[in-house]
């Protein structure tokens, strides 16, 4: 039975462009709150840039995708689900990382996710550079490896940076990987392109059983294939879902920091989340959106309206529960 | 024999960029002009969006179009089609609405477009907002229903708004329909897409017999086999055509007010529209514009040229009567 | 004491960056929140736009607002005030209005702030166009007309346009007197300038004894001068604010709907505000902020910085009682 | 008596956002016209950068600029002048460039204007780059040379480029001098500025006699006496006024080519050309508006809002004769 | 073996963000420098919009491609070509043109590749708007005609414009014809599209024996199958490639001067150039990136990404000599 | 005698639109290079925002100051100084922080500079955030502590940040007075505005000697009384300058990160480094140019104003010695 406590504003009582901007009009229910223990979905932000090597800006993209997260209404087009009737999906607000020390960040964050775990929360995340993978990984796999389904131009699957730095938004799955966060034998990557270092990333990537989807091997299959084969790989157990925005084209996504021209649309976006229904999703995130490159604010809205496609996959996650 | 009255100026004479910005370098024929009763197709703007219930703007779209729609030159590429030459094109001006008042728009916009049929010129309207069409449909279904050929994401076929406010951009095909001035087993809306309130819209439509293809579908099947079908659907009879910007992806009309992902490239934009020629087209409006939400000015300009599209459909129409 | 529930999160806790966006990052205490008879001073969001006749977009200016807030620390830099630990101080939200009806809107506003005058609040609003000031001054002038300290570009002392529609953001300020909501002998406007239609609002202002300051005499004469005056003719009663952003010249404010060259800079807009100290204000609002127009944000910085001014005077208002 | 054909299109029957638009919302009265020899005041645009050597752009100033004084009202805040009800003014259309060649450009402007001249109209024209002050001199100073009255950043006195290239934007005063156009003894420049190659422009205009006031003796004496100087040295003759938008402070005005820190105000501009009430101002123009680099359209508003100042001066010079 | 001083700083010593922006972070070596003999492919910027007779700014390309350019690593995600490592690539610094004159660029620009093509440098330029391929031909042609693979959205072999003009952006391959740079029967364009003036271009081209793709066909064949045409008709003679931007489709390329909606995505892009593998390329040119127009910078990017590719193919084509 | 060597690149050679952008045109000679210790004055970008804890990008600052300083012509309006002429000016590239650390960008930082200060180049720097200064100072003060002439929204002199993290933009200067760098009785801070934590930073500093002078101060005395105070202040002793693009108000500076509005003018920040002709100054930086804050580029365009007019007195001071 739906919980009103829980629904979404309607706009037709407050205006959509109205009200104090949470995640998709939700009650605001940061941890302490009487209803915590209530929450099923846990939508958060992590307004963090701190590994962000080169175009900085994704710390300010929580507030933007919250400000358009507003714009999205209650049913899915195609499926008619009703996550925020079918699950009680609440705005946690954001997790504060220290812009000034790293791995003080890493700590708060993972600090901030143990107790969503502790409460049987799922997560909803949105980043935040793509380091911000790495801490919530460390909450969420408490009891073993989990799998992942990434799409994103880079495999982020580097091991250091400027002779050493081990911790940057390049690096998270290979540290996931190293601290048995994740199996890289149930880990799928998809869209990966762009020039080279030295494809040093990639030959590990293979090395250690991950499964690397170029974007002229999505093109050529398309999607339908390619997710096929995903969902084979990832398989029944609990996985992980990461969605860095750079997936898609920089046309319909240009407020990003380390765009790759050659990307997928913004409808074949949408094809392959939705293929990823009945997957075992134990939380997501959403990453690299950067608000200062993103002129118009199309990066931001496009965000949101994935971030309702994820949002669906892990209500029916929670449902077959 | 093509009246020289009529033609745009030329580039080689004027700079494209030079000059009073009229749509199409069209001469500015307003009602009581001498020349008024030789117009064929009357290119009006209507700077209205006092039906937008989100992000406002619309009311800027005609000048920014007509500022965009001095780059078009004469010929179609495909077809060699000349409308400048082969019709007697003019810009009427504006239709001013009443900022401050709906209903006063209403009538204004109707009075306005009554004149225009009077006269046999059909109207190339630019909007303003999808509450546009309403008024003009008032004008033009003085003899019994039209068709509807309708292209957007949306079906704006809603009821009302904030319990009881009938008249908004969601609504007025809704109305219109009520009032017998379109002939629901005549209309077809292709794109429809993007999250829903409750889906009483679309159940209405489908109940009263207008054919709703979603984007999924017109993706799944293609431009080609859907516009047979729409072709098929509206038949011989008078159709009147509405084009709402947001049909299209808002990677590439990102200056809209509503805006949905997942839509159609400006290639297939032009294939649908190409795909009406030999329809009965009474006139068309070309909606929801905003520009304050286009950065660069590449919507106003995607919308100048689907303007010259539809123009040749027009003018084709006017040519075989 | 100050009750640590009203105190802004600290930005030593949380990036100013982070969070859900309230304004001054102050408690979300919407009415029917348990500690809302606690509140002294509600700041209250506007976000609506049906009175414009010229350039929308301030349906937008609550929410850019907030968003910049967050960036305004605890203390006044000259005076050392500390409205947030001196009064108590939260955001109680937005109030809806009907985008699709101007009528309904005044009544909705009018009624959200007949709520926060029983309950002796004294607001501080954030519009939206200048209509907004009328539906506030319908609730907050119950016993008796109040003086009015107003810095803007234009009078909106007009009587109605189009021909007879009296509700604009041209005519507030004419209805207001015309209702005996305001005495227009303790009132003054301050910024007057730009181009004119007849001057039968200036005329009416005058007659009527309103004290209007144009920015001509205004740089002649000088903030201090001008403001001592202002001060005499307000005198010991109870007196509303309202600040157009317009007052302030375009280069430092840009997004606003009907801009006019040739105004103060921020510092003298500091000055006059802070020149205020010691009047008996019972609520101010701030308006025609319109993002849409304002390509770097800096307009609703400029807002949220003087807010943070008008909210040291109301809260030594409230402190003298 | 006033000619209502000559009156701008009210703001109360079509929104000032509405309408084709026109300098002014005036008539659009190309040479060819039956009333173009009632003109007294022609508005003119001169869409051309062809002598730009910096950023271009220019050649789009016109239309911006017509868009943003659909804004402007009929009086004058200060002196209640109403130079549409007083004179007759319209827009005479664009003069026509070559963007490819810079002579065949120049010959164009010169007969576009000696047909103005021949008329008896006083030309107000908006550039384009500043070397479309001196085909206007040619047209103009057929008499004799003129006085000139110069608000800039620079001298515009270079005598070439590249090696020996005469026209280009940096040359165009000192052509004038060199032609007989303009009688140095009369020219007074106001505003200069800036870095500089080698001051070999600012020795020559002294040299010859002209007036050079730079910014900081502008800044030191005050625009009262700097323009009570200035009107001593033009006095009773004929003077042609070029105001260059780069004069002002780029914070007002960044939309130009070649901006230099440390201007002035826009109330600074409004005052220095309120100073010129009485000359005899045969025409004038405004250039160096480029769009491309204005991000929020203030520098075209900020032209219109300046453009409406110089036609009081002009209407009330004609009104003296 | 590769020598080290011709490879890009890389992005682990110096963050891709720092560092004077030559392009691709070579080293720059201009004609005159001691390891200027040594370079095999010369990348040059054409600073010049002289032949635009649209909107403007393409002389602003060179730069901001430069900055987008380090963002570029060095491998080919498909190929694994390492075209700095495999030959001797340097930013020879921009050729500099005459803003105020066009015969003196063409000839400055002429004069400069001749002395790269009498060092046995292979050029690749970034314009400039398209008229900068003539000036180049005219030094690279010497020993006989050229192939030419063309990627437009315009033919650019109108004959004049204006009346006479022969020199423009619209001309440059109807005047390499004429002059015998380029062998009509080696000539491919391919993605041509928009409205036409009269057809008269096409028409030429066609009976000189040049093949046009158009864009319909295009889509309608696919990138392979006209490419597989294309590399027939350019056989195994020394070819030049000419690569306008706008060849894309304006959402993914809104930053030029003349765009044409309904064009390829940035994925076909990088198809067909990687489809042209193994032709004999003697050089190529990238132009018409105006950044005035490119709001968020993606257009640059963009090019710098294709620039890439390109050099691949340049860099095999040296390699296989 | 000049070197003509050092002498930037003639803008009547090459366009200042064209070329690889060094600073203000000057030869670009990074350590290593041949003439590196001919170099008087090092012109250094330092690209680094990691002490950034509110808006970031600040790491793009030096690559578009660079952009903008290519405008920049020759000699000093009102002194005729010609610091490229009279010194021998470099652009030494940028010194490469490491995104990922704080504490290893802060080492390579001040390594860079020592390398300078060994060779008794005098740096002239462009940031990058406020901490910049801190390693500069390290390396400069090697001979005691130095004076401090600094011009600042903020004090800077905060002690720690999130609970202890004593690094950050917020620091420089109280690590710098700790650490002996700086003598406090020989420094002076203006400009200082807005809201405050506590007024810890601004006790600490009085009570340590430093000379802090407000904004309100500095409005009330004006540029001219407070500059004489300043110079006082520091003597004849050797003075370090440091620059805070903040300093000036937000109309004028919009790129950067923390703006607080009621700032001066340009002009004014003209004037106050105009007087401080005569002072020993033995380096400068100009930091918190935020490229992605900077809608039209005009932040980065005042501040390579400003670098030309601290050049001018920092070449004064070299010729002096």
């Amino acid at each position: 039975m739906t919980d009103s406590f829980f629904l979404p504003e309607p706009g037709d009582q407050l205006p959509r462009f109205a009200g104090v901007p949470s995640f998709m009009r939700l009650p605001h229910v940061p941890p302490g709150h009487p209803r915590f223990k209530d929450v099923q979905i846990g939508l958060v932000g992590v307004p963090w840039d701190g590994g962000t090597t080169n175009r900085p800006g994704a710390r300010h993209g929580p507030r933007q995708v919250r400000d358009a997260s507003t714009m999205i209404r209650r049913l899915h087009p195609v499926t008619g689900a009703d996550p925020f009737g079918q699950t009680a999906c609440a705005d946690l607000g954001d997790v504060g990382p220290n812009p000034a020390d790293v791995q003080d960040s890493l700590d708060r964050i993972t600090a901030f996710y143990a107790e969503l775990a502790n409460a049987g929360i799922r997560p909803a995340s949105v980043g935040g550079d793509h380091l911000t993978s790495l801490p919530i990984l460390r909450a969420l796999a408490q009891d073993g490896p989990l799998g992942l389904i990434h799409f994103d131009a880079h495999t982020d699957l580097y091991d250091s940076y400027f002779g050493g730095f081990r911790y940057t938004h390049g690096t998270p799955f290979r540290r996931a990987i190293e601290e048995g966060l994740l199996d890289p034998k149930r880990m799928v990557q998809i869209g990966i392109r762009g020039t080279g270092y030295d494809g040093e990333d990639i030959a590990f990537g293979r090395a250690a059983g991950v499964r690397i989807v170029t974007i002229e091997e999505f093109f050529d299959r398309g999607p339908d294939a390619v997710m096929a084969e995903a969902r084979d790989i990832i398989g029944t157990g609990p996985v992980y879902g990461s969605f860095d925005i750079d997936f898609i084209d920089p046309a319909y996504a240009p407020g990003t920091g380390t765009p790759e021209i050659g990307g997928p649309s913004s409808f074949q976006a949408q094809q392959v989340i939705r293929a990823l229904d009945g997957i075992d999703l134990v939380g997501f995130d959403l990453v690299e959106v950067s608000p200062p490159f993103d002129a118009s604010g199309g990066t931001a809205y496009l965000a949101a309206s994935l971030l309702f496609e994820w949002l669906c996959i892990l209500s029916a996650a929670i449902r077959r529960t």
